[in-house]
C-alpha cells in the first residue's frame, strides 16, 4: 500500500485575524486609508510571527466597505501558494460564493497590496475579476531584503491595463517598504523557490 | 454593522477522486503513463460535470508513485485560483506538510499536467519546490477552444529551465488536447476572467 494519496487543502487565518477584522468594521473612503490598513496587516504578520511581511485586502470601492484580508501564509499553511493577495482574492471569492468578482452589478472590487504582486499573483490577477490593483512597496523593495517575484515580464502594469485593470502603485511606499526592513532587521525567513 | 469580514479558505475534491485514486495507487513509471493518468483526471472531470476540461498530478520519480492530484474547481470551490496544476501543489504540499517540494533529500518531484501552464499557473511552479514539469496539451489548444490562458511570457520554459526545473512538451499531446476538444463539442462553460 502506498501513503494516502489526497486530501483536501485547508488555508486558515491566525487567531488576531479576528479581532483585526473586528477593529476594521468601517469604512476606507481614501486610497491611502485602504493602503494603511494592509501595511498594518503585514506589520501585524511580522509581529505575531505568523508568516511573511506581506498583507493584502479587498474593498469594495463604491462602498469604501472591506471585503476580505490576506497576509501571507506561506509557512503556516504548509502552501507556496498562499501569497496575501491570493489569500485575499480567494477569501474574497469563497465569502461571497463567486469565482468571479466582477460579475457584479452592483459593486466593484479592488485589490490592494502592500507589495507589487510576483509573476504568481500577477497572473492570478486577471482571473479574479477584480477592476483595481492599488500597490505599496515595489518589487525591488521586497527583492532588496532577498525575496524572489519570480519571473514577471517587464510590461507587467501594462498588461493588466491591456485588461481593463487599472494599477496605481507607490501608494505609501515608504511605509509599507518599512515593513519589509523591520522584517529583515528581525531575521525573519526569507523563503523563496526550492531549497533543496 | 458589516458583513461578516472573512473566512478561512476550502477546497474540496469531489467525491469520484476517492475511487480514483484507489485505482491508481500503483507505479507509474514512464512519462506516458504519467500523463494517461492525468488525461483521464482531466476527462472524468468534464465526464462527471465538477469542473473544466484539466488536470495535473504530482508524481515523486524516484519511485514512480503518485503524490497528489489536481483538477480543475474554479467554479465548484468558488475560487478563480483553483486550477489543475494550483490544487495539485497546494494537495502534495498539505500532505507533506512542507511548502517546499524540494527540500527532500529523497524525493524528487514532476508536476504533469494535461495542458501548458497559464499565466498564474506558470508564476506558481517556481515556488512550489518541483524540479520537472511535463504537458500535454499546447497552451493554444486551450486558447482554440476559447480559454484565455493570461498575461504569460513567451520565453516562459527558458524561464522555468533557468531555475533548474526541466519542461518537457508534447506528451500525449492529440489526447490531451481531445479532451478540451469533447469539452468544447459538450458546451461546457468556458469561463476566464471577469464576466462583468
Amino acid at each position: 500500500m502506498l501513503h494516502t494519496l489526497h486530501s483536501d487543502i485547508l488555508i486558515q487565518f491566525p487567531d488576531w485575524t479576528t479581532d483585526f477584522l473586528a477593529d476594521n468594521n468601517k469604512s476606507f473612503p481614501t486610497v491611502e486609508s485602504r493602503m494603511q490598513l494592509v501595511i498594518e496587516l503585514s506589520r501585524f504578520n511580522v509581529e505575531h510571527r505568523t508568516g511573511g511581511p506581506f498583507g493584502a485586502a479587498i474593498f469594495n470601492i463604491r462602498t469604501h466597505e472591506l471585503l476580505s484580508v490576506g497576509i501571507n501564509l506561506v509557512v503556516a499553511s504548509n502552501c507556496s501558494i498562499a501569497h496575501a493577495e491570493m489569500v485575499a482574492i480567494c477569501s474574497a471569492q469563497q465569502q461571497l460564493a463567486t469565482f468571479d468578482l466582477g460579475a457584479s452589478k452592483t459593486a466593484q472590487y479592488e485589490l490592494v497590496t502592500s507589495c507589487e504582486p510576483c509573476a504568481m499573483c500577477f497572473g492570478a490577477i486577471p482571473w479574479s475579476g477584480i477592476r483595481h490593483l492599488v500597490c505599496g512597496a515595489r518589487d525591488e523593495d521586497a527583492r532588496n531584503i532577498g525575496f524572489d517575484e519570480g519571473p514577471k515580464m517587464t510590461e507587467w502594469k501594462e498588461a493588466l491595463e491591456s485588461r481593463g485593470i487599472t494599477v496605481e502603485t507607490d501608494i505609501c511606499r515608504a511605509e509599507a517598504a518599512g515593513v519589509l526592513q523591520q522584517y529583515a532587521r528581525g531575521n525573519g525567513d526569507i523563503y523563496n523557490g526550492r531549497q533543496g
